[in-house]
């Protein structure tokens, strides 16, 4: 591992990004944050395209090697800073963890993302986006209420944890209705008041506009 | 860990399903196929609902616990099964696995799945998968022309090549034209002639109609 610090290329309302901004904080990783405002393309933008030719954020940069996609980069951290460990030990706790995680990454988010809404259209995205989202959450919600403690699995933090903040944030933000779920919603509160998440809120981050602090 | 066999609740046709098959064939683990006909709806029925209340496959069920999620369960067999490892050692090239796993998983297949197309319906859908599938063909050949030896990673077969070969066959069903995407193409007909591919194959599974074959 490379002595300098990790750069990662974000932007504040990314959901994948978020993701990554938790485990960082969470295992207290010195990192630079690089915003790349997806708004003003600058993902696709020459500058970024020298670190990420896919022009796809998070990108988490250790020396000179680039990592992608949100979950490969969350355990490429929790096997290199094995320190507050965000996976349990024993196997069928770990496939708990990563089944939460999957429900939500490839369950749920893909088909509410930026440019699948474009696709949609103006006038659909909004059913479209609702409709995924809650069909997601009631799987989400029957698997949380066996596994859950305090967090999605158990009393401590883990990566599907990481998961389910960013996803509660855009059923927000979708206006999707949260009281058939209320261990979804149970969880999320608690979540919230931890450092590292706050830590790594959108809210909180140097690109969010002043307007949405 | 149970002395039981494993149970892998299956269709033959289902990508997530076969790419659990893969690596059960690979790392030459016993277990019963046992499937569910998705066209039945069976899946939602009450006897399989008796084993994945979710009423979602794959499921593996070993001894009295049902895993999830097809990554999810991946990385449990690999755990569990450590011989013939389909993760390489070092972290920066487990997370090339995991990345490209990520890109098919995450962002190919949910937007492909038969529920998705279903909701786009019958006249859109074959351009929606086609568009989907072609852009994250894009990436995946990007990365792959620059991480694959034999395979997706190198020259030893990994998880990422367990998510490549059925994402190919939907390819083909959807008629994608895959002349743009020749590391793709190489890498999926070199895996082909493996004998655990070939074992895990929708037409060498037990459910398959005889027209298929």
């Amino acid at each position: 591992m490379s002595s300098s610090k990790p750069i990662l290329y974000s932007y504040f309302r990314s959901s994948c990004t978020w993701r990554v901004r938790i485990v960082l904080a969470h295992k207290g990783i010195d990192y630079e944050n690089n915003p790349v405002n997806l708004l003003k393309q600058e993902q696709v933008g020459d500058e970024f395209k020298k670190v990420n030719p896919m022009g796809q954020i998070p990108s988490l940069v250790i020396g000179n090697q680039t990592l992608s996609q949100s979950m490969s980069i969350m355990e490429y951290l929790e096997e290199v800073y094995p320190d507050k460990p965000m996976l349990p030990k024993d196997p069928l706790s770990r496939a708990k963890v990563r089944e939460i995680c999957e429900i939500i990454a490839s369950g749920i988010q893909p088909l509410q993302n930026l440019s699948v809404l474009k696709k949609i259209g103006d006038e659909k995205k909004m059913e479209w986006a609702q409709f995924h989202i809650n069909k997601g959450f009631i799987a989400l919600e029957e698997t949380l209420s066996k596994s859950a403690g305090k967090y999605c699995v158990g009393d401590e933090v883990s990566l599907a944890d990481c998961c389910l903040v960013p996803q509660v944030y855009n059923a927000n933000r979708f206006q999707v209705d949260l009281v058939p779920f209320p261990t979804i919603v149970r969880i999320n509160e608690s979540l919230s008041s931890l450092e590292a998440f706050k830590a790594a809120h959108p809210s909180n981050q140097p690109d969010c506009p002043e307007d949405l602090k």
